[in-house]
């Protein structure tokens, strides 16, 4: 069973629309914030993947909205990784209340290719370590 | 066979990220933008549904990206309805580059709320005769 | 006596806030599209500018805020040249409602810069005339 | 000499654009939450303040860019009161970088205001004791 990444946020003024609550278009940027979180808490693989020439665009986006976020509360977005393929890895989100209501869950999907090729290519040994702990 | 409305965009560069293409996170604010003109084209009625206590919310946002947009680049995005409930709508998009090549695929799902009683209701006669010449 | 270019625009639901108008921190990037317009209306000589190795980075924004703007609110901004130095330019903005009420003025400096060199440039002739054109 | 409050903020990928650091119009959304930060650290008076019918609205915002600040970088938003008059505070920025850079600094001013009368209003004594505290 793999670990789940846990990253605190907050909601800011900016991110609200006029019914008072964060903007749908949000939950992308904070699905975001927490996989960077993630490579990073991982020692920065990902930069170690653009140096090997490799990028990993993103496919897919999709967000369940649940409940909704209100200006400056915090809460919690925990990401994992549902599916690790050859040239694929989709991460799984849900955003947590501080009462522990969800208020949201989704995923992204990203592909790995070669910047110069065009190409699909495989994970880096590396980086596919990363991704298999944490995936559910 | 429904209408599909057509709402021209073109991406701004505080939208572009340091990929110099339009961030992940801005497609549903396209999409957003191209549903808002098709009901303001045909006469506002989502102002007589929130004046009837009703309210859309958002449960579901899909984006499949299939082609960066460049900074300054101008695009179409079009819209239709792809399922029409009692209590929900289904709006699709397809944002196309000015070449035919397709952007983005997506769709949102929304609900109508009794914003008082906080339940599901029934979309409004008139409401929903806009959504059914939408529908593909 | 210069130019003063204009440019429509609509104010999006993802750019108001919680007080149901625009957000403070949106009036800059509506100066950037009215800007960036009249260039693009000017035959593109910032393209020019950046191939002969020019760059133009933004070293002061100023906002005043007169009157709010609503969502879905249709407004002129208009842009003209304040200060054309030989290593600057300052922009002038007026947001202006449908009914004529300035709703925020504005300005932003940029300086023309050698970006191998890291040092101040004189602009181009070519693209000096542009803005002697909108120099009020 | 007053307290100057600092806040710790990341830049996030959304924020930045086609030249890989973090975008003009993103600079007021950090002043903005530092500032928030100041009133939540001291009790959210802010709310006492709408709930006495006032509100303060921004009339200006300005922004000094010193140098760039990009992708993932760590840096404080510093905050400091620079004028209390009887119907308006303005507030003083200081971005700094890690290493001590200035990246930029600005201010943004606000009136006091009564909502109902839409007329300037004096700031309660207990809010204009938390501006003191912070007054340089």
């Amino acid at each position: 069973m793999g670990k789940v990444h846990e990253y605190k946020l907050r909601a800011r003024y900016s991110e609200i629309d006029g019914m008072k609550f964060v903007h749908n278009a949000v939950y992308p940027i904070y699905f975001e914030e927490a996989r960077t979180d993630l490579v990073r808490q991982n020692n920065y693989p990902y930069e170690k993947l653009e140096s090997m020439g490799l990028i990993m665009p993103l496919s897919q986006t999709k967000v369940d909205y649940k409940a909704s976020i209100y200006y400056d509360e915090e809460f919690i977005v925990k990401v994992s990784v549902k599916q690790l393929k050859t040239f694929s890895v989709k991460f799984y989100y849900e955003i947590c209340k501080e009462d522990g209501t969800l208020a949201a869950t989704g995923h992204t999907l990203h592909a790995c290719v070669d910047a110069k090729a065009g190409d699909f290519a495989e994970f880096p040994d590396d980086f596919r370590e990363v991704f298999e702990k944490y995936l559910i």
